[in-house]
């Protein structure tokens, strides 16, 4: 839009944000704001109201790296999860993958990324001293690495996986039901529940 | 999610109403979601804002039918712009577009959308009475159709043009720039402008 444009500050401020959001270019984002302002009030009042919910309520775990609504989140909480086992994961969208598929009652760990040179992803920018400080605090037995089946995924598990030598627990990763390059939130609930059942030493 | 989701219901709230924006379904409406919580200040904070802001001010304009943050908008109260020419589109994207390309100085007249049997879109569903009536009350010497090149955009035209039919104002389409079958958001700047150069007699 030039300076001459139709579209008030207002719209125009609306659609730069949106076209931020993860698969919205600027066409889309047009998009979106006109759908918004049609649906006033069944869409864009709402969702101003979620959005202002969730920026007032939404924090992250400090000790599972989890998003919620309560630190510790309710998962860490959870009295009826076994705090003996601590499943790692990437994203916090991979543990939503895992809890829609019911696949395992434990712990989990958000590391926040994964290594990679291309990206300059170091461990220093992932939460590994938090795991270290939580397995060797909470007599945790076992890690599952329930990471993206892609080099820097296994990469990042090995290496995270050789930090946790020498102190007693044991260490597993989801089996090879994960499509190798695949990722974990694409799966259907069936293929990663067997990959937990059948996770293997790592 | 289920009753037992561990997504409290800020969140799941917020998941639900993206899910309903164009383009996204329920897995990019989380990533989104996601996205946004991740980057609490730097987007979910402003795009709270910003639709705050736009559910406040936008209104639709009683005399054409664009959205803005008056009524007349800022086009209808132009006064650089030809009052005696009245651009008609389906859609405020294709207002938008044509604005994009300085294709033309003049007023617009948003239908609203097309004549469509199969979606039950009939002529009382359009804004064809009040283009009547500003044919009838501003003097207006000339009406382009800026509709889409699909069946229902022409048959929308046609329509609307017999309406207009002893009002002794000159009638055009845009030229066969436009790709026959083509929408008209999604063409360059250059093919607009030449589609409005070479509009023809309807
Ligand atoms: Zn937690
Ligand atoms: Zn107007």
């Amino acid at each position: 839009m030039t300076a001459s444009s139709p579209i008030g500050p207002e719209i125009e401020r609306l659609i730069q944000l949106l076209a931020k959001l993860p698969g919205l270019g600027p066409r889309s984002a047009r998009r979106v704001a006109l759908h918004l302002v049609k649906k006033k009030e069944s869409l864009l009042t709402p969702l101003a109201a979620a959005m202002a919910a969730a920026r007032d309520t939404i924090v992250t775990c400090q000790v599972c790296g989890n998003i919620d609504t309560a630190d510790p989140c309710t998962l860490c909480r959870d009295p009826r999860r076994d705090p003996s086992v601590i499943v790692v994961v990437e994203d916090v969208a991979d543990l939503w993958a895992l809890e829609r598929a019911g696949a395992v009652s434990a712990r989990y760990h958000v590391l926040g990324g994964v290594l990679s040179a291309l990206d300059g992803v170091g461990p220093e920018d992932l939460n590994v001293e938090s795991l270290i400080d939580r397995t060797r605090a909470d007599g945790v037995k076992e890690i599952i690495f329930a990471v993206n089946a892609t080099v820097e995924g296994q990469t990042t598990a090995h290496y995270v996986s050789d930090q946790l030598a020498g102190l007693n627990v044991k260490i597993s990763r989801l089996a090879h039901g994960v499509p190798v390059g695949g990722e974990l939130d694409y799966l259907d609930e069936g293929t990663l529940a067997a990959a937990i059942r059948q996770r293997t030493a790592l």
